[in-house]
């Protein structure tokens, strides 16, 4: 079975169980008060609304590459990643003033809307979204200690879960940086993309399910293998899909990274050989909160012609080669096999 | 021993545990980046300040009401609610926009010095802060995963102590709320400061250490007995300090509750009985951004004419005796016992 479907048939099941984990909290947030109910019901429509759930899936499968028992509870644990993820998000867009997020309003632009009546609705909007991000990171550790799976194994994940966001949010720190420091290097860039996604989005999720299988030190370091190139190729891509993509399919605005002055690897690369002229044109076109069509139709240009484009393009193949040939040789059960396999040619080809 | 020597005894072991915990962070920052590495001084520096540590003790203690054992996992673990309590404060600071706490800058105060000649220090300075108070909270849960304990008492201590996060996090919001809100009732008070105070401050550390020294759920609920009414009279004696108490001794400004408009029991009773001139005085002041030293001396008169001042202080003083009474019966190891009646007596006595 392709990768797709196999994380298609997944989302099938996680979605019902995230909209009944927060029809939960909305239940014990009516004995608190309605604007606790209120909290919750806006963090539902947010974390319902979209997203690929592949950090989710990959808990899920990293579980069912050593294990076939246990669907209830291990699905369970996989949407701890899913709200983690989502306080991610809410900090992050807070942090990028981004008003639009899969194809919706941003919590603190909710906010800013729910208050705009008062004094500084924008202030109230950052301060209600800052709380309820960080209730969802309360929330997803309370899943994994309720977890019906041995202490032991819930332990280590937990573990990992935390050391990964710890991770990411270092990444995040210096994610704001690269737009403040002028001197912002590739090797800057690579730690930036080693924290933020190859830790957090490929490999964390990975070990965090194989660990509540109880699976070995050595397999985590298999796995390993596989999640680094694999969560590489994943934020180039990511990269790639924010100037080349389309805003309809991706659900955030083309360009966020050229508007915050973000220096990807597309950027880095094509500053290197592009001619004075054209240098000069990126350069204006960095941090430009106003950034037109034609600015980023011109960027775009300018990446494609000096192969910067092609670099990326075929390094995101490359890095995908190199995670499955990792585990050809490791010894996993089908399901988990079959999907870590797959994901990697899809990660490579995804549109959004 | 009086509590007060018993809490000095306890600062002294904990507070070169938290230097150490945050050299080691520094250490492995330093493979990270130098903006990590500056992240986690900060955080040292703001974490080491100050504060009562009465959360961290009463970990400790409500272990030391079960077992005499364990004293390097015990302090270990009662490190956790500090570094919470750190990312509750440094959240809270932005909420608030406070510049100053515990005597020094607040973070994101730090951090807007630090980008002091960027385009826009102020949203620097915010963004940092959330990130460093996220990544404190992950650093908490960290450390309770850590522990040389038994796993089964782990796993439902990290549970308590993400729950009562969650709750804090419920009843922060709803403080926001009560600056918004012209109908914010007592009611409606005693709410936040159940989840605020009650629950998190007492009662969750308690939980917590008891958790950890296997205590039942029989144990657990005479604790809620003393915690909830002592955690009640600590926060009406943090609203009584926080108008007439010191700015030097408490370490933050006066009047910050008026400045931020929250109706704490204080201003709800002397508003009931107030003359009418006196009520348009206090609703004239609550929420003033420039409140001068003049109109705080001017609602200290009132609260204090009112007789609501003493309304709150024999509260105070009959809440620390209802916890008293609550655990007279119950049979408790001799350390913990000791620290829990001193500390009903010392906190309603306490100056900051």
């Amino acid at each position: 079975m392709q990768a797709k479907t196999l994380l298609s048939e997944y989302k099938a099941k996680i979605e019902p169980l995230l909209e009944q984990f927060f029809n939960d909290k909305i239940k014990k947030a009516k004995a608190i008060d309605p604007s606790s109910v209120e909290m919750i019901e806006l963090l539902k429509e947010f974390t319902l609304r979209g997203g690929k759930r592949i950090r989710a899936a990959l808990i899920y499968y990293g579980y069912r590459s050593f294990k076939d028992d246990n669907e209830e509870e291990i699905l369970k644990a996989s949407m701890s990643i899913e709200l983690a993820h989502a306080f991610l998000l809410i900090h992050d867009d807070i942090i990028d003033q981004d008003a639009l997020r899969r194809s919706g309003p941003t919590i603190h632009t909710s906010y800013q809307n729910i208050f705009k009546s008062t004094k500084d609705p924008k202030h109230y909007g950052i301060s209600f979204a800052i709380l309820a991000g960080d209730i969802l990171y309360a929330f997803a550790n309370e899943i994994l200690t309720s977890l019906n799976l041995p202490e032991k194994n819930k332990i280590k994940a937990i573990q990992i879960f935390n050391h990964i966001i710890h991770q990411v949010l270092y990444g995040e720190s210096l994610d704001i940086l690269s737009s403040i420091k002028t001197n912002f290097t590739s090797k800057d860039l690579e730690q930036v993309h080693y924290l933020k996604t190859a830790t957090y989005t490929i490999e964390g999720p990975l070990h965090i399910g194989a660990t509540l299988a109880g699976a070995s030190q050595h397999h985590l370091k298999d796995l390993s293998k596989y999640a680094i190139p694999l969560g590489k190729a994943f934020q180039l891509q990511d990269d790639i899909l924010g100037l080349f993509g389309e805003e309809k399919v991706l659900g955030k605005p083309i360009g966020s990274d050229l508007r915050e002055g973000k220096k990807t690897l597309l950027i880095i690369n094509a500053l290197e050989t592009a001619s004075p002229s054209d240098q000069k044109t990126i350069q204006s076109i960095l941090g430009n909160q106003d950034l037109t069509e034609d600015q980023i139709d011109k960027v775009r240009e300018i990446v494609t012609k000096t192969g910067s484009l092609k670099i990326s393009q075929d390094l995101v193949k490359q890095l995908g080669k190199e995670a499955k040939a990792s585990i050809s040789n490791t010894k996993l059960h089908d399901r988990g096999c079959e999907f870590l396999l797959g994901i990697a040619d899809y990660l490579a080809e995804r549109k959004y």
